[in-house]
């Protein structure tokens, strides 16, 4: 990580956005219109801060970027406003979007900080997010087609599938695919034969194996309660080789998590998130017949900016926001 | 555990029968008719085995009961037949009985130990028992109605749902039930809650929470995926207590195996296993509307007894065989 260059010839430095979540955090030095000008990126998630905490990680991250620019606003969303976080930012009911979000910041740092809050849809099924929100205003500015109406995916740990109307999030489903694979990986007998394996399986034997499970779910219409355990019983009986089981077994969940989610007639119209990942729920959609989903990666950073402009924390007409 | 009394007015002791599973060893010295004259019960599943390994915790559960009749037979079922047992006893196909059991065992301990086989039900989707099929033996023996054609459930880590045929295992389900609470509550995010809880819940709000699981299970048609985390989310938006979450999530897992298993029309005749996991999956069952499912306890024993009558393995004609 090079010293920005912040001579006569760089843009300036408007909004300094941090995508903070449990196992990392990443800062973006954003100019006009939101560019990214320079990125950080440390592994102080909020549960393994540095010493020092909240505090030294804000400073660490950003002490280059404010020492040329000491004024410089800025904002963060995910777990660090968190009950577990630095400062808890309570969740915004749904329906909401930028002005939403934009008029509930909490602020850290002596308030040198704002931290954007997630969204909370109440009733029978309750279900939250945070982090998201910010992601989905970001992806909103970015393809302002999604805007009036859309569903959103964002796989990931707590995967969550997002009803957009009128700009603003309106409902959403979180299915725990990913924490589902890792506790099942790492902790439960499906992972025991890939352990033991010790090494990856080829790429094609990965691909198989995957699209197996996919496909042995997406015929599984009452959930795969009863086929989890194939992920094993596959192995034992010389149908699957043990190395590959857990790419079978990705299979499974993902395919789980759409079939769910399709239910209904439902079409997603754009994946948001990593993009590896993003490409192995293509894979998956795919195998259900759901072709030609766009992927938007990266949109947290302009989610922060775009948000921050509601707030009008950033630009010039920040400073008298954060003196 | 006291020394049994070998005198003179003790009946005759035919068979030693170890029920030999993942975590814990139970051994039984049983008389006439399989009748059980006393019991041991050590720590040493095949994953925790004393110094010695399983020659010394074959001796050290065996020992007493051997110094009064050393020629005294011993059979064993579970996963002391594995791969990662004593010596494999590799599966019977399906359909299987005590029959087929009995004419497959493998030995152990320099032929003083048959361990009896498990069950694979191969085709599409492959299943894999080894410890059950003896249980279902004890109860087919126990209960001789259920030999003509039954539905067996058998709660547990790995939940299994047997179908029986002609006295025989016909055909099975797996349910990584046990499994999945046991991962989700130590691993995940799920169990966060009622860990930091350092408490139970009282009777009544535990009977409550798992009560709202099953209930929430039974109207998701196309299984829990989407409704996982809610054991998060209702505690967040302080619809749920958290020291009574992992009750909730309970009654959601074993509420989804129950929707699962009774598609289709399916009733199970009876529960096999542990009592109070066997109440649980009754007062789930009841909420589905089917009452009065009976239960089978200690079907082990009995199960040894009735495989090793068909090996004529037990009793004072057994001495041949095993010299």
């Amino acid at each position: 990580m090079s010293e920005p260059d912040r001579g006569v010839d760089t843009p300036p430095a408007r909004l300094i956005a941090l995508d903070w979540g449990t196992s990392a955090l990443r800062a973006y030095l954003l100019g006009d219109d939101g560019a990214v000008l320079d990125t950080r990126s440390e592994a102080w998630g909020i549960m393994q801060l540095p010493s020092g905490g909240f505090p030294a990680a804000f400073e660490g991250v950003t002490d280059e970027w404010r020492r040329f620019a000491p004024g410089l606003p800025a904002i963060a969303s995910g777990m660090v406003g968190s009950a577990q976080g630095w400062v808890e930012a309570p969740y915004c009911n749904a329906p909401a979007g930028s002005a939403e979000l934009a008029g509930a910041l909490a602020s850290a740092a002596d308030g040198r900080l704002f931290i954007v809050p997630g969204v909370v849809q109440d009733g029978g099924a309750p279900n939250v997010m945070r982090g998201e929100e910010t992601q989905i205003v970001g992806a909103l500015a970015a393809r302002p087609d999604l805007a009036e109406r859309s569903l959103l995916v964002l796989p990931g740990t707590h995967s969550k599938w997002v009803g957009v109307a009128d700009g603003r999030i309106r409902d959403f489903t979180t299915y725990m695919t990913g924490e589902l694979f890792a506790v099942l990986s790492s902790a439960s007998i499906l992972g025991r034969f890939a352990r033991d394996a010790g090494r990856d399986p080829t790429p094609e034997s990965a691909r198989d194996a995957f699209r197996r499970g996919v496909l042995a779910s997406r015929s599984a219409q009452g959930g795969i309660a009863p086929l989890l355990f194939s992920a094993r019983s596959l192995v034992l009986t010389g149908r699957l080789a043990p190395v590959a089981s857990l790419e079978y077994l990705s299979g499974l969940l993902i395919g789980d998590e759409i079939r769910c989610g399709l239910t209904g007639g439902a079409r997603p119209d754009t994946l948001i998130g990593d993009p590896a990942l993003c490409e192995r729920y293509q894979t998956a959609f795919g195998l259900f017949g759901v072709d030609a989903i766009s992927v938007i990666t990266d949109a947290a950073p302009v989610g922060l900016w775009t948000i921050a402009q509601h707030a009008s924390l950033a630009g010039p007409t920040s400073a008298a926001a954060i003196a």
